[in-house]
């Protein structure tokens, strides 16, 4: 099942040419999520063609700008454009009374409807359970109440092995079942066994997305294990007291996340504006978790096929 | 005296690439006015080299996302880069709710001070009026409150010949007495008339901004002999009736009230994306009125020099 993000933004507060400030889009089972969506994101969107009428759902980790106002600009494009179908929004309360408002004055009604589902950061809670994942929380520790994303692909059905269900002629009637663990009786009453006949499938994998956070391990159990960690990385470590002053992590501390949290692979992103090239960030992340990439804006990450 | 605009948005609310929504500078004697800050305006600034340090001026036309949603970003943008001097932020009363709400949220008390002066519709009223110019609102015709910003170059002293100042060796401290119009004496008694010492200075130019609206002559007179004029263009004519359903111009319209208000030069913009090539609208506006061109992002058009 594809499951793969694609970086929109990759920058923190301060504007700088040619990075946008952070937004992501996940493409789960041809499904799109978008993760944040800050100022900018419309334009993103179209330069990687990311069609808005794709996404029916949209995470907002926090209200400071960066992350979250292109919201409104892109929900009134969606509404210009003509769309009908329902879109969840994921966000901290006080971002609908924002959006009431800003569509009040500019006397827009939404041709669509939208179902807000209010995050909260005192837990980590289960917001959206569908067929193909499950997206959690992630209570952060920033200036203001953030939380990251975590989200689970579901454990799939077993796969045929199509090679013996042809063999032995096996009616389609029966393949559910197969998938679902049961063995298979013939006509002749002969029993197959199920693990004769079928194989697991994938493991499940997952993607942690850390938006804005002091390096706090209160949130390390929750994403143990996932298999791509995305982690801001706004400062090089040697600027590691103006990160705990304003409550973001260095790339060397994005990198210890990862190592602690024994993640497959980390992208580190959310750059301050001062990094006018980012290699520095990479090297310093990857003297400690060698298997990291930097969120560059366009950029695809496979986290399954 | 320097009077100019940039243009750095063009197209209208639905976004398309390459084009961006609504948003002009204006540098007058090397102080900078914004018009309208759509979403993306701090990336454009970053794309033309506009210093948001030395804007001064924020004028916003109405509270359509296309006009303003780049307003709070960049106001959190001068925050963070140090500014301390006062802004003065002319607009519809409703957007200082929108901007307080928004700065409560993130936990943002700037660090200078913003001056709001609303803008009415019911009547035009001088909103600035400085050393350089006066600023009148020019109520329009739009779906909610909407004006537009007319810009009048104030009438600067009289220039000195410089050769007869320094043939006569007439001493500085005269200089400002002759620029305002007074006769020199001579120390040997002859009378030097002040129309032998000084020319007249050029007279002044205006800039008429007419952001979105219906064609509708109300404001025809109070934008009369403007000597650069910008009027939105959203539509070509043969969408005459979705223009007048949703209170915008075509670019014939655009034209006719170029040619009917006797303006020095027009400048088209707001272009619906429909339009992935701008030839046709200007054709149409040329038609009507042969001195217009295209508002195109990063171009300047110098109204004085």
């Amino acid at each position: 099942m594809k499951f793969e993000v694609t970086i929109l933004g990759s920058s923190s507060a301060t504007p700088i040419f040619n990075r946008n400030p952070t937004a992501q889009v996940l493409n789960i089972n041809e499904k799109l999520y978008l993760i944040d969506c800050a100022e900018g994101t419309q334009q993103q969107m179209l330069r990687f063609d990311v069609k808005g009428s794709r996404i029916d759902y949209i995470f907002i980790s926090h209200l400071h700008g960066d992350h979250y106002l292109g919201l409104v600009g892109l929900m009134s494009s969606m509404h210009l454009n003509g769309r009908t179908k329902k879109l969840q929004l994921f966000c901290p309360a006080p971002l609908k009374e924002l959006i009431d408002l800003q569509l009040k004055y500019s006397e827009t009604t939404l041709h669509y409807p939208v179902e807000f589902i209010f995050t909260r950061t005192d837990v980590s809670e289960v917001i959206l359970d569908n067929q193909d994942i499950t997206v959690e929380t992630i209570p952060l520790d920033h200036r203001i109440s953030c939380t990251g994303f975590l989200f689970k692909q579901k454990k799939r059905m077993r796969k045929l092995i199509k090679d013996r269900i042809e063999e032995l002629q096996i009616p389609v009637p029966y393949f559910t079942a197969l998938k679902k663990g049961r063995d298979y009786e013939a006509a002749d009453g002969t029993v197959y066994k199920n693990d004769t006949l079928t194989v697991d499938s994938a493991e499940p994998k997952s993607y942690a997305y850390c938006s804005d956070t002091l390096y706090n391990p209160k949130y390390f159990a929750q994403i143990t294990g996932a298999s791509l960690l995305y982690h801001e990385a706004t400062f090089l470590n040697d600027m590691l007291d103006r990160a705990n002053q304003t409550h973001h992590t260095t790339a060397l501390q994005a990198a210890q996340v990862a190592l602690d949290t024994k993640a497959g692979k980390l992208i580190i992103g959310h750059f301050s504006a001062r990094y006018k090239t980012l290699n520095e960030l990479l090297d310093e992340a990857q003297s400690v978790f060698p298997n990291t990439e930097l969120a560059i804006e366009g950029k695809t990450f496979i986290i399954s096929e």
